[in-house]
């Protein structure tokens, strides 16, 4: 057993937020709250900028009935930030600057909840401290709807946004099919380097509404044989349903979004529209059908109304294993999830350890065997995957018809 | 009391189908099912087109349990058209057409859920019958997100797409608040001609995420006081969150979406994107900020998963008053609500019947003293009046973490 470790943690959120990154930020809050090796628990204001600034809530002062809340409050409670660290043995100026804020609050914990990026700022900081002996313990606490990091089975925030993509498909589906005159629709949906949220519109096949053609960045985009298969399915069945990944790009890594130059500079250097808007372009053109595009955008990560309560729970657990683990002695480490069967042979999920270079700058991208021979579409395997993880209504306070998010006192720290 | 007519009933779906205009089936058809005068119960294939050429559904057949699934399935589940009727004066082709439909099936109930469209399509069918000597009950349902009919309280679908705005606002004002490093983010909200459903943007203010601007298309779009508006508040607040109209239009009565050449015929006459895109652009040139569009697209008419259950019920409601009152006599009639007071003096819905006339080819729109003195946002009366609409979280049926559609045999009818 590890020494025990007296004083204040630190909870600090970054990247792009999810709908369910604040039940992390609750799972963190609440156990540290709990503990009694911790004495005063911060959140920090925009990231690893508001530790580098000093710029910390103190969240003692929090009402506990709001700070519940936060499962069901999208985006980031405490603000996010998107500052690369620079490597320390080049430019230390900021991590000094990190200890100074740590030193003054007799922080000893911190808890950073992010994607790659994060773990890796998580271990550049960890290994500071650990150089500069002061002793403090550092666990990264994963988060993306991107689901792409190394290590981990998934990561919290990838089952809501792959349950509102799953819905939002289900429900397009319905209404695209409404008219029998035929109809191409282009749903683009997030994901630069990586197709799990893509993937997921094939979950919308388990409610009878599959997507035609499902195209994900890990696969090299062919333009022809896209046309090609676009054209049959709309010759066959008078309309044709494509999800796409924003990231898909041509043999020579050219992103599709970025390849017609009127739509990326348009008039007056505006971008208009992205991926969808280009596709469906090219497909108007191509085919003289009647064409829409439908960019899910920023609702995909923020849809707190239907995040799933799965991942609501498991983003809650990685939290609070953090503090757990750290009180414990761990340090240097990232939170990560197992898939464990239960006694009924069903989905669970288990939390384990791993180190923070294991995620750190690297991506997880879908196995080529769980796409489809023609990269038109996934396998079985990778619905068998996603699927657990979308299961569970969650049950959101409402007022007025509207959810009821937390209302944070944000009281600085001094 | 009037003379009984027995005889079968057909139910018919037109327009831009909604979240609900299912439910509206429902309440026809579970009530024409338990109607002794009522022989036989058809559905008609995409709309008018469906009577037209007499394919109609047994819906005998279904299975009650599935088409009770209709409350929560959304879009139009017989399939909806765009039929325009012309004036039966002028060519009788298609009147003729129906009235051979209508005698083959011995239909004496005529049940058509749509838009102002629909209304007018109903009295013409309904005046055309009369003339003809064939006795047969002709009653309008409405429906609309667009919430535009004359004669009405306010319209079936208008209470879950504006839920669905009015909470995608809320999560939406959430994430883009996530960085401190400045954003101005527009919206594009449906409504060509009337901004009820963009003023439900307003009711995020509820959850103490409201928009800053916003624009409905009842008043002319001044650009130049936009910009203004626009830069003083992102000056101010360092981001500046906008709802607009699809359809607002400068004085002159151009659309905007359509007022930029580049926009709409982009490469290839391809439309690159819509109002928010080009909303975005000019604000992006002017500014210098980053901006988001964003379009809510087919999402807000089928979001079925956030439907309003007062809005379901009030759907349901109207579909059976069609029936119990056609079946009592009624004809050429429009299914319309009325806003009443409970006894606790708290919001309830009253059903009446209004002339087909009087909303068939005309739109309210939002009252001008619903809209601040600028144009840039609604009025309290105007949140009074829409928010009972948007209250209560519907039950919707969950399979493998997906909405249960309904699942109907759609057998034909001989």
């Amino acid at each position: 057993m590890s020494k025990k470790l007296i004083g204040a943690c630190v909870f600090a959120q970054s990247g792009g937020p999810t709908a369910v990154i604040n039940a992390s930020a609750y799972g963190v809050i609440k156990t540290a709250l709990e503990s009694p090796e911790i004495t005063d628990v911060y959140g920090a204001a925009h990231g690893i900028t508001g530790i580098l600034n000093g710029t910390l809530y103190d969240l003692r002062k929090e009402d506990p009935d709001e700070l519940r809340l936060l499962l069901n409050t999208p985006s980031a409670a405490f603000g996010s930030c998107r500052h690369k660290m620079p490597d320390p043995a080049k430019d230390d100026t900021d991590y000094i600057r990190i200890l100074e804020t740590f030193k003054k609050f007799n922080i000893r914990y911190f808890f950073y909840n992010g994607g790659n990026d994060s773990m890796d700022t998580c271990k550049k900081i960890s290994d500071f401290m650990q150089k500069s002996g002061y002793d403090c313990r550092v666990i990264g606490v994963p988060k993306t709807i991107d689901n792409d990091l190394v290590g981990t089975d998934h990561c919290p925030g990838y089952g809501s946004a792959a349950k509102y993509v799953a819905t939002s498909i289900a429900e397009l589906y319905k209404d695209i099919n409404v008219y029998n005159t035929g109809m191409i629709t282009v749903v683009e949906i997030m994901g630069r380097h990586a197709g799990w949220l893509t993937g997921a519109a094939a979950l919308a096949e388990l409610a009878g509404t599959p997507p035609d053609l499902i195209y994900l960045p890990e696969i090299p985009f062919d333009i022809d044989a896209f046309f090609d298969n676009v054209e049959s399915i709309y010759k066959a069945k008078n309309n044709c349903f494509i999800a796409v990944s924003e990231g898909i790009r041509y043999a020579d890594g050219t992103f599709v979004a970025e390849s017609i130059p009127s739509a990326t500079d348009g008039f007056g250097h505006a971008q208009l529209g992205g991926l969808a808007a280009v596709l469906s372009g090219m497909i108007k053109q191509r085919t003289g059908a009647k064409v829409r595009g439908i960019e899910l955008s920023l609702l995909q990560r923020c849809a707190a109304h239907i995040a799933s309560q799965t991942d609501i729970d498991e983003s809650y657990l990685a939290g609070e294993a953090a503090v757990l683990h750290a009180v414990a002695g761990e340090t240097g480490k990232m939170v990560a999830f197992t898939r464990e069967r239960d006694s009924a042979g069903g989905y669970r999920c288990g939390v384990v350890l791993q180190p923070l270079s294991i995620s750190a700058n690297s991506e997880k991208t879908v196995p080529r065997e769980w796409i489809n021979a023609s990269g038109t579409y996934v396998t079985q395997e990778f619905i068998d995957y996603a699927l657990p993880l979308i299961q569970g209504e969650n049950s959101r306070l409402i007022e007025n018809g509207l959810p009821r998010f937390a209302k944070l006192k944000k009281m600085l720290a001094v």
